[in-house]
């Protein structure tokens, strides 16, 4: 028998899969420990991985599914370059605002170029000649393209890459009801992504940062290592904490007057708060920072809440928080700021939900002293109001009222209704019906794919290895033979390995000259959903022992319904 | 019925595929003209293209080719990144030495990178870690990535773009027999790539170049337009004109002294062999140019023969001709060169075949006069010999003597024996059988992907547009109904397409709002290698009419027998 016959199934003997018994000293989480332990990623240089033939399998899986489901809700695929000319950035104005992440160069002819972060202008520049009338309109254009963000510091593996691999799309529309339907389109075929390869997700309401835009949404694998925080509530609602509306019930102080305490030693509102015998909901945090133009702000939110710097940034454009170099060059006191008597031009922004607390508990801007009931309007006035506060678990969800719950995601993808912003500054126009010029109206839809490689290892992982949901593992069903030296049990397992990819599965045959330990310990690791492993004693009774992966289940089969086992598994 | 029911059918109405009645005013060749005009590539600046969707189905074809052949000849594909750090190439020595074709940048931390043009570099640091025991061996790692090279005069669309896709392979064996294994099934591998794209093409002894090593041949596709000149036998020996072997068999002159003859206003070897009356073989041609060192060369060959500077390049280290001022300034004189009273220093290289001829004539290096008769050893010496003559069409073939045919063609594939040149650089290492360490054997395999794409059209196209071959085609038909607006034609040819789709046909129906000539031009243009015409008078009686594309053949056939008819066809 020619062993080599079956060409799909997977050998272990001839693949290039170089795994590791130690996690790499650089590797920060574990889905970069893992890929790079079980031989299906290796770090070239900061942010730069390749992608080794187990793992490429696993990448492509998802591309095919990323693909499939773009196809099937009005998509179609193109290939746009990587590297692209300032020339149109330079037209939509993002060139140079697009910052340090923009990976530079100039060509022998001093020509200047970038490696495309995102695809927004060649998009535009690409069909703006081209798709010239309404007739031609709506059309979803996506790509399955490398990209490059040069990060300050590369970090988490595949998560935070530097070169990494997206699928981005963009819609055009010639109205903004033709947006809806292809950005609801989109959030469909993303939901199905996620579903496929085995996730689970929240679709949370998020920032647009610098894109632009009005109305984002962002596809969040749950995972405890992931980097972003959100909030989510069983009807439905999802939120990342940057954007979640957050509606707190701060309590006033109740007496008439004004009145300055000495809180000697007392910085935190925790400390002030018991001290007085109050809860913290009843005293007024404040937090300082500067605005684009350098002016001074003091930020006030209820004492039980944090400012959120993101949403702050909405309120006083640019903010940033002061140093405590800063604090002290602009005469502000920590540990005791409050909006009475603050030092000349220093001006205060306040949360929402304090325009009706009249009389509030705050710092009286000297080290040691508090006042009680500084009165709104009168003691000081407030020059602007906002959502200023992090959302929590346990607020009220904004569309229910029931609590919401807290969990940490990572980012998969991410939608966007873009609206006229690069149409315009690109002058891409289509002729309307009534015989009008208009800019289309952009959406535009983006997916991590070598992000989601990582995403899914951080969800489904222990402390073995990887744990691959079936739509996207490397393949279905590892076939061990405990026997290295051919006789009657490799010979069995070449014939389940048959049997098994006849039935359409996909298989990988250990069939390496090593102790049966290695093979269990690097199979686990590897993290194929489903191992048959083969033994001497076993086939002498008739069976082979069928493990699960995740559940760590094995369970004896006779060999003559491995096949039918392996599938009800899967 | 829904007509978007079977999603194997491609929708010329909804499709992208913006074609154009004009040939873009910088497309200088034919793939560039009909791969912009037929929707299926747009340039976004100079050397950069992007794939519209239906030129990435060809590309993904090729692709596929290429993928399939790779892993069936021992291939793994893995995926490295394109972004490539300068200390591996200074590990190599190319730093630097790559030349102006190098992309290169920095990252905001000032760390050098490059954009990949190869990655010889990239793999050699990879396995070199890992391949460690002569048991690893042999191996041969792929990948299919983008590639960068900043040509200085980017041009020719596809064929000589600056970011381009390539698979690019590298073999590893313990020692030359295994790299001569491994060389074979690359060389298999490709021209079964080459077959399956519908190529006619030609295995050519070729020069390294940059790349190094101690063997190489190209895949040359033979077309009119190619830019690289080739000689072939049909024997099978084919070559570069570059390199290929050249033996003249030159005649001397017969006289027995040197005899100073005028002959003003003759400047070339033709008018001079006229004027003598005898053939140009019995004339010897004189060529200038420099070293490395900046020495001045005179180069003779014989009469009838060019002097070829890639072969000179070989013999006098750096060659490169003399301009007419550098000729003034070194003191020759043009059109009378010859090796006898040359300005001091100047040094003289012949070609092999004038070893034996004792006499020549030559110029006398004085306006208007000739030398008949200058003998070697006593008039003059000559400093080098060399392999200088390129060779033409007629001569003998190397191989078997039978006179060689001349070609052009475009380069689609180049395979090397790369030998120990980046294993020793970098230290690449393997434990041998006999226990000692030794540097990996290597070899490289390039092939141009989206170069295919192109020399497939230079090769396959006519006044009216692409001819596919059936293995890459966008589709295999286009059904063409001669109507608008829903009626028995429109029905027909959806009924048509299903049929043809089921039975395993990629299929493209042209339900635009167009005229029929519209239609007929588009379909010629995007060159679908059969088309289905349906019209309503063939209806009435039962037939369609199917066009063979390449042979411009029509032929009706009844509605029933479509699909066997069209599987023959193709």
């Amino acid at each position: 028998m020619n062993k080599h016959l079956n060409r799909n199934i997977l050998r272990m003997s001839t693949m290039y899969v170089p795994t590791l018994k130690e996690d790499p000293s650089d590797a920060d989480i574990p889905s970069a420990k893992l890929l790079t332990r079980a031989g299906m990623i290796r770090k070239e240089a900061a942010g730069l991985y390749s992608f080794l033939p187990l793992g490429l399998r696993v990448l492509r899986k998802i591309e095919n599914i990323v693909r499939e489901e773009m196809d099937s809700h009005g998509g179609e695929e193109l290939l746009m370059p990587f590297v692209q000319s300032a020339d149109l950035w330079r037209q939509s104005g993002r060139w140079g605002a697009y910052g340090e992440e923009m990976m530079t160069m100039r060509d022998r002819h001093d020509n200047e170029f970038c490696l495309g972060p995102t695809a927004e202008e060649v998009i535009t520049d690409l069909v703006k000649n081209e798709l010239r009338s309404y007739k031609d309109l709506p059309k979803n254009l996506y790509h399955i393209q490398l990209k490059f963000r040069d990060e300050r510091r590369p970090r988490f593996g595949l998560l935070r890459s530097r070169e990494f691999i997206m699928k981005d799309a963009y819609s055009f529309d010639k109205d903004q009801e033709g947006l809806e339907v292809n950005y609801q389109l989109m959030r469909d075929a993303y939901s199905r992504m996620c579903e496929r390869m085995g996730m689970e997700y929240r679709i949370v309401q998020a920032d647009p940062g610098e894109i632009g835009g009005n109305g984002t949404e962002e596809f969040m694998t749950l995972a405890e290592t992931g980097e972003a925080e959100l909030v989510y509530c069983d009807c439905g609602y999802a939120a990342d904490v940057e954007v979640g509306e957050c509606h707190p019930n701060p309590v006033g102080y109740v007496g008439d007057t004004m009145e300055k305490i000495a809180t000697p030693g007392l910085h935190t509102i925790e400390e002030l708060a018991d001290f007085l015998g109050i809860e913290a909901d009843g005293t007024v945090k404040a937090f300082s920072g500067k605005d684009k133009e350098g002016a001074i702000w003091v930020l006030f939110v209820p004492g039980n809440y944090e400012v959120n710097e993101d949403k702050a940034a909405h309120v006083v454009r640019g903010f940033e928080p002061l140093t405590d170099e800063e604090m002290k060059d602009a005469g502000l006191v920590k540990g005791s700021m409050g909006p009475v008597g603050l030092p000349e031009g220093v001006r205060i922004c306040a949360d929402d939900s304090l325009r009706d607390v009249e009389r509030w508990i705050v710092g009286a801007n000297e080290e040691g002293y508090h006042l009680l009931g500084a009165k709104q309007g009168e003691d000081f006035t407030v020059d602007a109001w906002g959502d200023l506060c992090t959302v929590v678990a346990g607020d009220a969800c904004p569309c229910c009222g029931k609590p919401l719950q807290a969990a940490r995601g990572i980012e998969v993808g991410q939608i966007f209704k873009l609206g006229t912003k690069y149409s315009e500054a690109m002058g891409a126009l289509f002729m309307d019906e009534d015989g009008t010029e208009k800019p289309f109206i952009m959406g535009c839809y983006g997916v991590g794919v070598s992000r989601c490689m990582a995403a899914a290892v951080e969800q489904s992982h222990d402390d073995m290895g990887i744990i691959w949901p079936v739509g996207i593992a490397p393949a279905h069903v590892a076939v061990i033979p405990l026997s290295t030296k051919p006789d009657e049990v490799t010979e069995a397992a070449e014939d389940v390995a048959a049997k098994l990819a006849a039935a359409g599965l996909e298989v990988c045959i250990d069939d390496r000259d090593e102790r049966a330990g290695v093979k269990f310990a690097d199979n686990d690791l590897i993290g194929w959903p489903a191992q048959v492993v083969i033994g001497k004693r076993g086939l002498a009774a008739g069976t082979v022992e069928v493990k699960n992966r995740k559940t760590g289940e094995k369970t004896d089969v006779a060999v003559d319904d491995v096949v039918s086992f392996v599938e009800s598994l899967l």
